[in-house]
Protein backbone atom coordinates (compact mmCIF):
# COMPACT_ATOMS: atom_id res chain seq x y z
CA UNK A 1 0.00 0.00 0.00
CA UNK A 2 1.17 3.49 -0.88
CA UNK A 3 2.22 6.22 1.87
CA UNK A 4 -0.32 9.32 1.12
CA UNK A 5 0.21 12.55 2.58
CA UNK A 6 -1.23 16.42 2.44
CA UNK A 7 1.41 19.71 2.23
CA UNK A 8 -0.75 22.15 3.02
CA UNK A 9 -0.37 25.52 2.64
CA UNK A 10 -2.74 27.68 5.21
CA UNK A 11 -3.20 31.86 5.30
CA UNK A 12 -4.65 33.19 8.44
CA UNK A 13 -6.72 35.81 8.92
CA UNK A 14 -4.57 38.64 9.96
CA UNK A 15 -3.54 38.53 13.83
CA UNK A 16 -4.71 34.70 13.58
CA UNK A 17 -1.52 33.32 12.92
CA UNK A 18 -0.97 32.14 16.32
CA UNK A 19 -3.92 30.96 17.15
CA UNK A 20 -4.49 28.81 14.36
CA UNK A 21 -1.17 27.60 15.15
CA UNK A 22 -2.23 26.18 18.61
CA UNK A 23 -5.09 24.81 17.17
CA UNK A 24 -3.01 22.48 14.53
CA UNK A 25 -1.08 21.59 17.99
CA UNK A 26 -4.05 20.58 19.38
CA UNK A 27 -5.21 18.60 15.94
CA UNK A 28 -1.48 16.80 16.28
CA UNK A 29 -1.47 16.09 19.66
CA UNK A 30 -5.01 13.91 19.14
CA UNK A 31 -2.85 12.70 16.06
CA UNK A 32 -0.25 10.73 18.59
CA UNK A 33 -3.17 8.09 19.17
CA UNK A 34 -3.85 7.22 15.56
CA UNK A 35 -0.99 5.19 14.54
CA UNK A 36 -1.48 5.38 10.71
CA UNK A 37 -0.66 9.29 10.73
CA UNK A 38 3.08 8.99 10.80
CA UNK A 39 3.74 12.92 10.42
CA UNK A 40 1.45 15.75 11.07
CA UNK A 41 4.23 18.71 11.19
CA UNK A 42 2.98 22.34 11.71
CA UNK A 43 5.60 25.21 10.25
CA UNK A 44 5.53 28.71 9.87
CA UNK A 45 7.29 31.40 7.29
CA UNK A 46 9.18 33.97 8.54
CA UNK A 47 8.86 35.73 4.96
CA UNK A 48 4.88 35.43 5.20
CA UNK A 49 3.99 36.39 8.67
CA UNK A 50 0.42 35.10 7.76
CA UNK A 51 1.70 31.53 6.68
CA UNK A 52 1.53 27.92 8.32
CA UNK A 53 2.20 24.68 6.50
CA UNK A 54 0.85 21.81 7.41
CA UNK A 55 3.23 18.65 6.15
CA UNK A 56 0.99 14.76 7.09
CA UNK A 57 1.98 11.49 5.87
CA UNK A 58 -0.06 8.79 6.53
CA UNK A 59 0.10 5.05 6.13
CA UNK A 60 -2.56 5.07 3.04
CA UNK A 61 -4.79 7.28 1.76
CA UNK A 62 -7.81 5.39 3.53
CA UNK A 63 -6.36 6.09 7.04
CA UNK A 64 -6.35 9.83 6.47
CA UNK A 65 -10.37 9.85 4.82
CA UNK A 66 -11.15 8.11 8.03
CA UNK A 67 -9.42 10.57 10.10
CA UNK A 68 -11.61 13.34 8.51
CA UNK A 69 -14.75 11.41 9.97
CA UNK A 70 -13.72 11.52 13.50
CA UNK A 71 -15.16 13.70 16.10
CA UNK A 72 -12.27 15.45 17.50
CA UNK A 73 -10.91 16.26 13.90
CA UNK A 74 -14.31 17.76 13.19
CA UNK A 75 -14.38 19.94 16.32
CA UNK A 76 -10.42 21.00 15.32
CA UNK A 77 -11.96 22.33 11.87
CA UNK A 78 -15.05 23.67 13.09
CA UNK A 79 -12.13 26.11 15.52
CA UNK A 80 -9.75 26.18 13.19
CA UNK A 81 -12.15 27.73 9.92
CA UNK A 82 -13.60 31.43 11.18
CA UNK A 83 -8.99 32.09 11.70
CA UNK A 84 -8.28 30.78 8.18
CA UNK A 85 -8.10 33.18 5.28
CA UNK A 86 -7.25 30.96 2.41
CA UNK A 87 -6.05 27.26 1.95
CA UNK A 88 -3.46 25.54 -0.54
CA UNK A 89 -3.55 21.79 -0.06
CA UNK A 90 -1.24 19.59 -2.42
CA UNK A 91 -1.72 15.60 -2.17
CA UNK A 92 1.51 13.74 -2.00
CA UNK A 93 2.31 10.01 -2.35
CA UNK A 94 5.99 10.01 -0.64
CA UNK A 95 8.64 7.48 -1.93
CA UNK A 96 11.61 7.21 -0.08
CA UNK A 97 14.21 9.31 1.55
CA UNK A 98 15.53 10.34 5.11
CA UNK A 99 13.32 10.49 8.07
CA UNK A 100 10.18 8.82 6.37
CA UNK B 1 18.14 27.27 18.21
CA UNK B 2 14.58 27.15 16.15
CA UNK B 3 14.94 24.76 13.66
CA UNK B 4 14.50 25.47 9.85
CA UNK B 5 12.60 23.74 7.24
CA UNK B 6 11.92 23.56 3.09
CA UNK B 7 9.25 22.37 1.51
CA UNK B 8 10.57 22.38 -2.20
CA UNK B 9 8.42 21.82 -5.55
CA UNK B 10 9.79 20.76 -8.06
CA UNK B 11 8.53 20.11 -12.06
CA UNK B 12 10.69 18.58 -14.01
CA UNK B 13 11.05 18.53 -17.55
CA UNK B 14 8.51 16.11 -19.14
CA UNK B 15 9.17 12.62 -19.34
CA UNK B 16 12.07 13.60 -16.56
CA UNK B 17 10.30 12.96 -12.88
CA UNK B 18 11.29 9.70 -12.19
CA UNK B 19 14.71 9.99 -13.37
CA UNK B 20 14.84 13.62 -11.32
CA UNK B 21 13.47 11.32 -8.27
CA UNK B 22 16.64 8.85 -8.55
CA UNK B 23 19.10 11.84 -7.90
CA UNK B 24 17.21 13.36 -5.04
CA UNK B 25 16.77 9.67 -3.31
CA UNK B 26 20.57 9.48 -4.17
CA UNK B 27 21.15 12.81 -2.35
CA UNK B 28 18.88 11.81 0.49
CA UNK B 29 20.94 9.10 0.98
CA UNK B 30 24.33 11.24 1.47
CA UNK B 31 22.56 12.99 3.96
CA UNK B 32 22.04 10.00 6.22
CA UNK B 33 25.79 11.19 7.29
CA UNK B 34 24.66 14.66 8.35
CA UNK B 35 22.99 14.09 11.84
CA UNK B 36 21.49 17.59 11.17
CA UNK B 37 19.27 16.83 8.66
CA UNK B 38 16.49 15.30 10.58
CA UNK B 39 14.28 14.56 7.27
CA UNK B 40 14.96 14.65 3.61
CA UNK B 41 11.43 13.47 2.33
CA UNK B 42 11.01 13.05 -1.76
CA UNK B 43 6.82 12.66 -2.60
CA UNK B 44 5.68 12.61 -5.89
CA UNK B 45 2.37 13.71 -7.10
CA UNK B 46 -0.50 11.48 -8.37
CA UNK B 47 -2.51 14.50 -10.06
CA UNK B 48 0.53 16.21 -11.54
CA UNK B 49 2.74 14.06 -13.18
CA UNK B 50 6.26 16.23 -13.57
CA UNK B 51 5.62 17.03 -10.08
CA UNK B 52 8.13 16.54 -6.70
CA UNK B 53 8.28 17.67 -3.83
CA UNK B 54 11.52 17.48 -0.88
CA UNK B 55 10.26 17.94 2.44
CA UNK B 56 13.50 19.13 4.83
CA UNK B 57 13.69 20.01 8.07
CA UNK B 58 17.36 20.71 9.84
CA UNK B 59 18.21 21.26 13.20
CA UNK B 60 19.54 24.69 12.27
CA UNK B 61 19.54 27.10 9.24
CA UNK B 62 23.55 27.05 9.35
CA UNK B 63 23.39 22.66 8.69
CA UNK B 64 21.52 23.33 5.93
CA UNK B 65 23.49 26.39 4.47
CA UNK B 66 26.66 24.45 5.26
CA UNK B 67 25.03 20.94 3.33
CA UNK B 68 24.91 23.58 0.05
CA UNK B 69 28.87 23.77 0.22
CA UNK B 70 29.50 20.42 0.43
CA UNK B 71 31.01 18.51 -2.82
CA UNK B 72 28.22 15.83 -2.73
CA UNK B 73 25.69 18.19 -2.55
CA UNK B 74 27.19 20.15 -5.77
CA UNK B 75 27.30 17.13 -7.62
CA UNK B 76 23.54 16.48 -7.08
CA UNK B 77 22.50 20.02 -8.17
CA UNK B 78 24.79 19.71 -11.36
CA UNK B 79 23.13 16.33 -12.35
CA UNK B 80 19.74 17.59 -11.16
CA UNK B 81 19.28 20.57 -12.95
CA UNK B 82 19.28 19.48 -16.93
CA UNK B 83 16.30 17.68 -15.59
CA UNK B 84 14.26 20.76 -13.90
CA UNK B 85 11.67 22.97 -15.78
CA UNK B 86 11.08 25.14 -12.21
CA UNK B 87 11.25 25.38 -8.72
CA UNK B 88 8.84 26.73 -5.79
CA UNK B 89 10.77 26.75 -2.78
CA UNK B 90 9.08 27.66 0.63
CA UNK B 91 11.39 28.47 3.64
CA UNK B 92 9.45 27.41 7.05
CA UNK B 93 10.12 27.10 10.71
CA UNK B 94 9.01 23.92 12.64
CA UNK B 95 7.17 24.70 16.18
CA UNK B 96 6.05 21.35 16.43
CA UNK B 97 3.54 18.37 15.76
CA UNK B 98 3.44 14.50 15.51
CA UNK B 99 6.80 13.08 13.82
CA UNK B 100 9.00 16.13 14.04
Amino acid sequence: MDRFGMNVKFTAKAGQRDALVQILLGAATAMEAIPECEKYMISVSDSEPDTIWVNEIWNDAGAHKASLDQEATKASIQQAMPLIAGVEAFQIRPVGGKGL
